[in-house]
């Protein structure tokens, strides 16, 4: 099944240890739909400048991803700069230049209206919900979110989840949105707020998915993956949201959306931020065969499996 | 096999968001034993002062805990006082009193030293030593260390290292021994200083063993055990500890160190580490049968199996 996902594409400047890049293709929509665009078919919807031209298009088009969504208007394009110098965890922010991406209006192609999975990235929570209304026959809808909008636009942030099945934040963003430092507490209260499931990502330690009814005394149903203790962490920006890929377009992938298939996406999410870290922006993600995908999903099963 | 154990018998006071206990029984060794008693027979070197009564012996005595290499000595035992107001994942040491612990010097009794499992808890590493070399029938010794012997004690420690097969220690103490940020890195460098076997405790997120050459670019095989998501942590004290207990008690309860004994012995400390957290002090570990045990164990594996 096709996935249509909204969310910003745009042009990063990153220093890490390992080096510095000068405005890479970067953006939510991007990571994502390269890692899920191993999967299934994807449909972006996003805004660019006149700086996105051929050799960025091309990225697109090498992966087959439906790109007719992309609205292209006058200015540049949404830049990014950080740093992680100091903590390879938690990126320190030096500009954001949203141009184009500030006046943001999400036009949805014809041709995307049939899309059953719709995957809201990172965006302003009105705009994820226009998104969401206009595309009912979207039978699967996850989503993002980050602190900003956890905090100065709580409102609009809880009307989206009211209508989203799969909410993917990180730890601090969970405790937050729910105000509770325990963070399978802070799950529950996340899980009240609306998503049938919620898919906290823990960095380096993987990501865990709370669901459903306990039967266990813990308040919702869990699911741990592990990440692979990584020799090199070239650059992490983008990891979140190449989870997010590989977890959702395995899902879209999928006849049946099963528990074993669930299971299945959270791994597949932890192999797509492996591989997103490995290299400077998207590089690893635009050269990476499905072949190298799978290796990397049975190596994950080895790491963690008794048996 | 039976397992000695040299280490703390300690009181401990603590204070977490759950509440406060004054004078619990605690320690290092204490913790190993009570968590290793569900899988093997247990022998303790430690020392005790006046204040370590009848009410304290028989909490080893109900879990058929070995205590004649535990010495009586004049004056008061170990006293540690700390904190975890601020933050569940590191304690705030309020007060340290070594008493009868500061002139410790490991006696072993005969009955002993037929051990063919040896456990060197976290105590200055020239008694590690002393006791490990003391102890020649010892065919498995694993031990533990902290940041002020990494530190302070760096030569007596690597002295250790050498005699250790499988060293157990957290993040932060990894990358400390190791003077490397990278933990995959660190667990390398860790590697070439003697142990066949590194176990890296992550608290919350689980741990990860890295031992032997890697197959696969990554320095060494790894392997991850989770940590189960609690609702409630109501005290910390000691996590690291049982975790040590229910792995090395169940290599020690195995006819055959196979890997996928190793993997089974990772899941059962995370198994130990998470009933500790549940009550103060040894409370929950004094109370706990091995069905418990074995269903946890099931949990563990419904956790982060795929099938």
């Amino acid at each position: 099944m096709a996935i249509t996902v909204v969310g910003s594409v745009a042009f990063d400047s990153i220093e890490t240890p390992a080096g510095r890049r000068d405005r890479c293709l970067g953006g939510a929509a991007t990571y994502f739909s390269l890692a899920a665009s191993q999967f299934t078919k994807v449909r972006v919807i996003a805004v660019v400048g006149e700086d996105f031209g051929a050799s960025e298009q091309s990225v697109f088009d090498a992966r087959g991803i439906d790109t007719q969504g992309i609205e292209r208007a006058e200015g540049k394009s949404f830049f990014w700069e950080g740093s992680y110098l100091d903590n390879l965890n938690e990126a320190k922010t030096r500009a954001t230049e949203l141009n184009v991406f500030g006046a943001f209006q999400p036009k949805i192609p014809d041709a995307y209206r049939d899309s059953e999975f719709l995957f809201l990235a990172n965006i302003d929570p009105v705009l994820q919900k226009r998104v969401r209304e206009a595309m009912p026959a979207a039978k699967l809808v996850a989503g993002d979110t980050m602190n900003y909008w956890i905090t100065g636009h709580r409102d609009a942030l809880k009307q989206v989840l009211k209508g989203l099945d799969i909410l993917l934040i990180n730890d601090t963003e969970t405790r937050m949105l729910a105000g509770n430092a325990n963070l399978v507490k802070a799950a529950r209260g996340v899980l009240e707020m609306g998503p049938r499931m919620l898919v906290v990502k823990h960095g380096e330690y993987g990501a865990t998915a709370f669901y459903g009814t306990s039967n266990n005394g813990f308040g919702a149903k869990t699911f741990r993956a592990p990440a692979l203790p990584l020799e090199e962490v070239v650059d992490p920006t983008g990891a979140g949201d190449s989870f997010a890929g590989g977890f959702f377009g395995y899902l879209a992938s999928q006849k049946e959306l099963t528990p074993g298939v669930f299971r299945r996406a959270m791994f597949y999410g932890s192999v797509m931020g492996s591989f997103a870290v490995e290299r400077f922006g998207t590089e690893r993600l635009q050269q990476l065969s499905r072949k190298e995908v799978d290796e990397r999903f049975e190596m994950f099963r080895e790491l963690t499996h008794l048996d």
